[in-house]
């Protein structure tokens, strides 16, 4: 079967192809339009194992990139499919899926109504994410396929997702922690607990996704019974550019004092703020260089992240009573063996020891032999995940 | 040396008389002066040993309740002094210090300047506290010192101080995290360090200060490496009224949405948030009654507690690499066995184990004789404290 993954920002489309049958897949091509509806959009396609091609074209909005994008996919020289009809569905990424989403749904009228009311909690991203599965809705005849960054998180306990605001701010408004990267963090601990070679339903894992946005979760029995993000992206520990946990009084107390109303807050927290407000970039190899040459600002930097991971770890090896594994995926999990090994420096107490070589080396298992808890170094793959969840739904 | 405990709220002024001679002390007297400024002024006067009375009359103003009270303290009766002049020292609860005050200090224009200028960050507290040391300094001869409830803290690295925000806001705002309670903490650490006999300086210390206002500290080498609160009182577990840690763009959201300025915001995250939010009482007794009659928000507001509590404590494992002891102390952490008993039992994987019966005994150790890490009960007395911190500075 040959599933569409489709992933739409506000200015950006990304997609993949797989040919996925029971228990194998193949990607066929990804690719990307960026700058769409500004000056210089460009597509770039990538069909395996073919010659790549980019194509700078205007492109006035998300269905003018589709439309260009599709003669690439059946292109005698980059294309990898015969006709467009080929296509058995499509998987669309949707951000937040509030309460209404607990799992990936086929799309119909009702959903993208619910999409639509949900865009409150992610103004940015829902809007984006039904822009897309409307294009493909009109462009194609395949099913479409939802999957949610929330979905997963679904199953936390009230103890964990409610706030301890007036209570009818969650029953009438529904502000609660819903978090996000849930196909990632799923993805990485169902892999987790194959690797150390248990079910995944008597596994308790931690698992940090690391990259310009991060969040750590914390899985018991094979279920969320916590994550770090909250009603938005914004909460958790320091990310890129956004803050992560504050005092919300100290948001209030800048406001007052520089006359600041709440979506300009936003910004400032969510753009302007994390690495790039402490130490001037928000990609962490620039600040750990700057923190090399001597930087004291960006050795705060990094230390307050480091930091504010080791908190989050220790808070959910109490959430659940200890661990069986900590996961590290995504950009900075990945890539930086030196941030894994900071960050578990100090949970020798618990019971894990991390193996140096091993962890420099990059290897899946980079925790000691006898580490009562196992580190665990798993790359995520977010749009397979997606592919695989459109493939069970359609099938 | 007998030394003049007062603690100014924006109404109230409490006060205790302590007799202290090297290594021991005595309280002669303690009590308040109620509703000052407001209809239905009382002043309440506890002499040890002797009969109690109270007194209706109004009270305008600080200074009218200090002069109320003054008579009192020599009455042939109630009195426990001859003479106002037998007074040595004053110690005055202060509760902003900022970056500026790192330990207790004699007080005198420049530090009354100071104490003004923080009142940017403790707008109810330290005007009220300033009122008090304008009016012992007007009535009385004895030197005045302040005991700051940030002071203590003074001593965390920036990794555990700074927040994720834009640089100047620390530089040029002082907007970082600076804790509260820091009085009870240090009491209760150094009573700890006693208990387990091994020198404070060599300690791991975990303090859960548990009242209507709860904070939690770690101790590393004697010295504050965390605390749960931070800019303001705001921060960090669930209280009798304060929400304690949220998403910060959830409170932006509900700015957004109801049209609430900052000031009023600060109001609701503040008074009508956290257990009275949750399930309409501040008191957790109430709370818990109304959960054992099986009403479901007071169970969750009750286990939302718990949860925050658990959650600090096991970040705070991780920031210290392991404790000797966790520490519970202040009306909930003094009086709640049950709360106790439910915080510490998922720290399992870190070597606590509670004796249930001293626990439900009220032991000042309640953890079991194999316990690798000591659970310990240990009332705080924050006057006392103070007026040590008097004695020393004045001596």
């Amino acid at each position: 079967m040959k599933i569409l993954v489709v992933n739409c920002g506000s200015s950006s489309l990304k997609y993949q192809i797989f040919d996925i049958e029971q228990g194998s897949f193949n990607l066929l091509a990804k690719g990307s339009a960026t700058r769409i509806g500004i000056e210089g959009s460009i597509i770039e396609h990538k069909p395996s194992g073919k010659e790549e091609c980019s194509i700078k074209k205007p492109l006035k909005n998300h269905k003018e990139a589709m439309l260009a994008i599709e003669p690439l996919l059946t292109d005698d020289k980059y294309g990898v499919l015969e006709d467009i009809s080929e296509i058995n569905g499509i998987g669309h990424r949707v951000v937040h899926g509030g309460e209404v989403f607990k799992s990936s749904v086929v799309i119909d009228e009702d959903v993208i109504r619910d999409i639509d009311k949900l865009s409150k909690f992610a103004p940015l991203h829902n809007p984006a994410n039904l822009t897309g599965i409307q294009t493909c809705r009109q462009l194609m005849d395949a099913p479409n396929v939802a999957v949610f960054d929330t979905a997963v998180h679904q199953t936390m306990p009230a103890k964990a997702f409610m706030y301890g605001l007036p209570l009818e701010y969650y029953k009438n408004k529904g502000i609660r922690k819903y978090g996000f990267h849930g196909t990632s963090h799923d993805f990485v601990s169902a892999e987790a607990a194959k690797l150390i070679g248990k079910p995944f339903e008597q596994c308790r894992i931690i698992t940090c996704h690391l990259g310009n946005g991060s969040s750590i979760t914390a899985f018991k029995d094979g279920k969320v019974q916590d994550t770090s993000m909250g009603l938005t992206p914004l909460q958790g520990v320091l990310m890129g550019t956004r803050c992560g946990d504050v005092d919300p009084a100290a948001v209030l107390s800048v406001m007052q004092s520089d006359g600041i109303m709440p979506k300009q807050m936003d910004e400032i927290l969510n753009k302007k703020s994390g690495l790039l407000g402490l130490a001037g970039s928000s990609d962490l190899r620039d600040v750990m260089n700057m923190a090399e040459q001597g930087n004291q600002d960006a050795k705060n930097a990094v230390e307050i992240l480091v930091y504010s991971i080791q908190k989050y770890i220790g808070s959910y090896l109490a959430s659940l009573g200890g661990a069986d594994a900590v996961v590290f995926t995504a950009g900075i999990g990945e890539n930086n063996p030196i941030i894994r090994d900071n960050v578990l420096s100090c949970f020798g107490f618990a019971g894990i020891k991390v193996d140096k070589s091993k962890n420099v080396a990059g290897e899946k298992v980079f925790s000691t032999d006898d580490s009562k808890v196992k580190a665990l170094l798993i790359p995520t793959n977010e749009e397979l995940m997606i592919a695989m969840d459109t493939y069970k739904m359609i099938s």
